[in-house]
């Protein structure tokens, strides 16, 4: 899911921030203490959203921000269809999965058929935590291991399974004892001449260390596009392909490989609908969730037939709100739409827009080390000049120079030194150009 | 949590039931192969509601149903100023907890006046399920231990953690190694002088056990009226307060009492807006959800300052669509809705009535053994006659029956034998004579 837990200790707000905010703004910021301290709020001025369209958020006071960083209104903020799909659904029926619903299995095959054929079955569940939770699950009863490899910041949610396998989190949060890092496959700093053998070695000698403790081997749960490692969509000479000798050798060593679509699947990378196609190879168990609903909860675990079974014939399973009628109603209308306004193709023109602006830009300033990323999900690395390392004071202030600038941004990577894009899949050609042109004068102020 | 599991493997249907369905029901039954085999479906002939209002659902052949089974919909299917709220939160905007919005605020405010003055923090969730796996969490970190206690039919969720706190999913789900299981409370089969003391002692060996083996406790996960186990609301004399020595006795030895009111909370028991509240303590934890947004999936975990500043000041916890916008909307609306129809009045007079029906039901038939519950949460014993023995074979029957005549009820405990009655919050006394008069007419057609 690898989504913003260095965040939350990079450009997150700090009570002594407080001062000089307006009234209002601290009085909401105060009745947040019975949240607790868990909740972090990002900037330092932080924001106060009261409408949404399309690719833009308005705050209390009417002012416009250009959202270049919420992934779960995939679609743009307050879709139409979605919005009548859920209200109409909801003076209609919304019950659970123990009585049929034309709904639920409509959906299931629907989303399937964007899946490759060898995935077969589809479960619902609520938050991409759950849908990671499940999976884990079904890898270690199909493979009778213990054993998971995840990446060295990896975050994949917030379960206590889970959390235990997303190190991004932080030191305070344990990691499994069974678990084992994979280092990330850092492509600006490491360049090996074949990317995936590199990487199948590192995992190589992981799995022999759990073989030396005694650990059976489970599986690898990776994001296909390493989102919260600080995304890596390509080796050195902007090829795919090279995770798939990774799903080779896991399977050699009686491993499953689950892809980890939360953040890359539905269209995201625009080269296209899953990220994992871009590598040219099918996992065992595919987790989504963040835009499969546009904002209503809603995630799933797709997987080939025979690895759930190994689940599914042992175990009931029930999960109250998922897959429910309004659910559904939401997800197939965010499907339609994606479908209808064709997201993977406007995805894949405006993200190369996109990524050749900022590579121009790169050119004008010692600040930026490196430009990569796939279709709207770009990563531009803030480095010390002259250098390979991470600028994170910088790149927080960088941040914080485009919320002056009205637009929303936010970092990740190990160093939570790289600027995380990943706006609405709506982008247009003018949210380019705000972008780049409000990044431009942001390097400037950082200077 | 204690819902369904057990009733999963008991009034669910099999394949096998297809034959003579009509037409559009095998189809919708056979698409659910996508689905997977943990996917249950009620009754030998599952039912397909396409429209719900009130207390009543309707089949896509137009045919009335009396819902006396579903606790999601507290307010009653369908209720209109959920639906608008949510209709309208939709066409304004749908974040996250890093921005500021009044929504997550005000409920947040307005759901903790619920609770008791010690129990000031509150953070949201999806499930119950995440609920309860952050709620364990939580206790862990407090009390520094990881021993839990549990029901022997205890449900908590479907997490990896929950579930190995769940006995009543079935043997196939392992235990968690530090985890000890107390016996049922059963009021109907066990009746000490004193319940509480009792309960105490059976929760005494286990924590000596746990000591035994160097597993620290970290505390109890009881659901307040004991759900999944069989509905146990008094102790043999109709008493209350039987747990308050139990929390009491989980204080001096260290641990954390986490009270699950995702069943008995908001109103259900008549008695109070939360089921704890009957037994005159106040829980470390309370944890909540089905029917916290009537059907939008919303859950929380509120808890002491202390106790969950031991989690929120070590860890970050970000729940992507939790506290959403769109989710307190909706839970802001059904917890007006409750005061402004007073479900807690409702259900006190109309539980009663239907407690009252029940038991003169039960002096007509040597097939129900006990009549129990609080408010609208109510077990019926379905017994061999002249003993206390479950009858299982016959209870599944009557469900079935009760199917045909047009009723939706289900069962509980760990016999399977308990008539789990929890109708949405606004039954009618109406509503009582329709459940009474089929109840009658479907223990008639059993023998």
């Amino acid at each position: 899911m690898a989504t913003d837990s260095t965040i939350m200790d990079s450009n997150s707000f700090k009570p002594e921030d407080a001062v000089g905010l307006d009234e209002s703004t601290q009085k909401l910021i105060a009745k947040r203490e019975l949240l607790g301290q868990s909740y972090r709020l990002f900037y330092k001025k932080p924001l106060h959203f009261v409408k949404g369209l399309g690719t833009k958020l308005y705050t209390a006071s009417g002012e416009e921000y250009l959202d270049a960083y919420n992934n779960i209104p995939s679609l743009g903020h307050s879709h139409p269809a979605v919005a009548e799909a859920v209200a109409k659904q909801l003076t209609l029926v919304n019950t659970h999965t123990r009585y049929l619903h034309e709904g639920i299995v409509d959906y299931a095959s629907d989303l399937l058929s964007t899946l490759p054929d060898e995935i077969n079955r589809i479960m619902f569940l609520l938050s991409g935590s759950e849908a990671n939770d499940l999976a884990v699950r079904i890898a270690k009863a199909y493979s009778g291991g213990t054993g998971f490899l995840v990446t060295q910041e990896a975050y994949h949610g917030n379960t206590d399974l889970i959390s235990a396998l997303s190190p991004s989190i932080g030191a305070s949060q344990a990691l499994a004892i069974d678990a084992r890092l994979i280092p990330t496959p850092d492509t600006y700093r490491i360049q090996p001449d074949n990317l995936g053998q590199w990487f199948v070695e590192q995992i190589a000698t992981r799995i022999e260390d759990m073989n030396r403790h005694g650990i059976k081997f489970a599986g690898i749960l990776l994001d296909s596009i390493f989102s919260s490692d600080g995304v890596f969509p390509h080796d050195k000479n902007g090829k795919t392909g090279w995770l798939k000798p990774v799903i080779e050798y896991v399977h050699d060593q009686g491993g499953v490989y689950i892809a980890d679509e939360v953040q890359p699947g539905f269209t995201r990378t625009g080269d296209s609908f899953w990220g994992f196609e871009r590598h040219g190879f099918v996992p065992d168990i595919v987790t989504m969730g963040k835009p499969m609903a546009n904002g209503i909860a809603c995630s799933g675990v797709a997987a080939k037939q025979d690895v759930l079974e190994a689940f599914s014939l042992n175990f009931p399973y029930f999960n109250t709100y998922a897959g429910s009628p309004v659910a559904m109603a939401a997800a197939q209308a965010t499907l339609n739409a994606m479908r209808d306004q064709d997201t993977l193709g406007n995805v894949k023109r405006v993200g190369a827009e996109l990524k050749g602006a900022l590579q121009s830009l790169a050119g004008s300033t010692d600040l930026i080390g490196d430009v990569r990323g796939a279709g709207l999900f770009l990563g531009v690395e803030i480095i010390k000049p002259g250098s390979t390392i991470p600028n994170y004071p910088v790149a927080v202030e960088l941040i914080e120079a485009m919320h002056e600038q009205h637009v929303l941004c936010s970092l990740c990577g190990p160093g939570g030194n790289v600027l995380k894009i990943r706006p609405p899949l709506v982008f247009s050609s003018q949210d380019v150009d705000t972008f780049v042109t409000a990044l431009e004068a942001s390097l400037k102020s950082v200077r």
